[in-house]
């Protein structure tokens, strides 16, 4: 089946600090069209960070969107396009932590909703060298927690961590580690 | 540290076929106002099936905001808030697929990008019972994919599956399968 289809127009309804909407009209591959909803998104970060005692570091802030606090792994937006995704998870550690990491390790990218939006997550694992003082900015509040890695797993297929791309990060954190065993 | 944000106003921008966007102003632990960027969205649903060859089903279709065709378990919208989500993950599974499925197990809810969207996916597992016929929609373009869950742990870990939600639940499926051994 041809899957493959063609943007014939585009408008900018919204651009905003975080998000920017787009409504275009899409030749499908049967030659109908359809309106196509899309939030683009500057891209984001997110470290699974390991203390020397596996311990995985974490950070609970509270989310408007889902109107609660959510328990994640350290993660920002790429605010400078021309930056590395790497610099932003060192940049972003620091900030909400006051972690230094080294021995960092991509775990690859995340499309967060394919269907609706193009923000692709790069998250990466490391291990903490050392602490300094948090950098938050002056709108950010967030408390830091430090949750054992098997403990972190459990809680994972337990349905106790909702956050996507933390429940990614820690499985395969914890599987990367298992198969260097 | 108090996280907590309350909302002092809303404004609604645009409210589509998928997404509504909504502009708040909001109260910040210390009293400070922002602006909250708020992508509303009517949650989805996911689903890691497995034929009794341990293969589990995946659909390749054409992502628009990622201009590429993406790799995924079955999924799709809550279209009908009235419904429960697992109902809506066997109809997406049948409807993509042709699979009719038993043994439904939750891998629980999955919060795509809590820093802009309220939209959670509920993951399931479950096992192939038989196929019936895909049932698509007029303007929706799948192809079906089957691959051994070993394989698609591997490809997981490799960063063969950029797709958040379907690396979750093949990671999850395979940790739990593990688990019952």
């Amino acid at each position: 089946m041809k899957l493959k289809e063609k943007r014939l127009s585009t408008e900018t309804l919204y651009s905003g600090s975080i998000v920017t909407l787009e409504i275009d009209q899409a030749l499908l591959p049967n030659g109908d069209k359809a309106k196509r909803e899309v939030v683009r998104h500057p891209a984001g970060v997110a470290v699974a960070a390991l203390t020397s005692e596996n311990e995985l570091l974490f950070v609970r802030q509270y989310r408007y969107p889902m109107a609660e606090i959510v328990l994640e792994i350290p993660a920002g937006k790429i605010d400078d396009p021309t930056t590395q995704p790497l610099e932003n998870a060192k940049r972003e550690l620091l900030e909400e932590t006051g972690a230094v990491g080294y021995s960092y390790v991509p775990l690859g990218a995340f499309y967060v909703s394919p269907g609706f939006t193009d923000e692709i997550d790069y998250l990466y694992m490391c291990r903490v060298d050392h602490f300094e003082s948090q950098k938050l900015d002056e709108d950010e509040f967030v408390n830091v927690e430090r949750i054992p890695l098997d403990k972190a797993v459990g809680m994972a297929l337990n349905n106790m961590i909702p956050d996507g791309k933390t429940q990614t990060a820690i499985l395969k954190t914890a599987m990367l580690l298992q198969m260097e065993k």
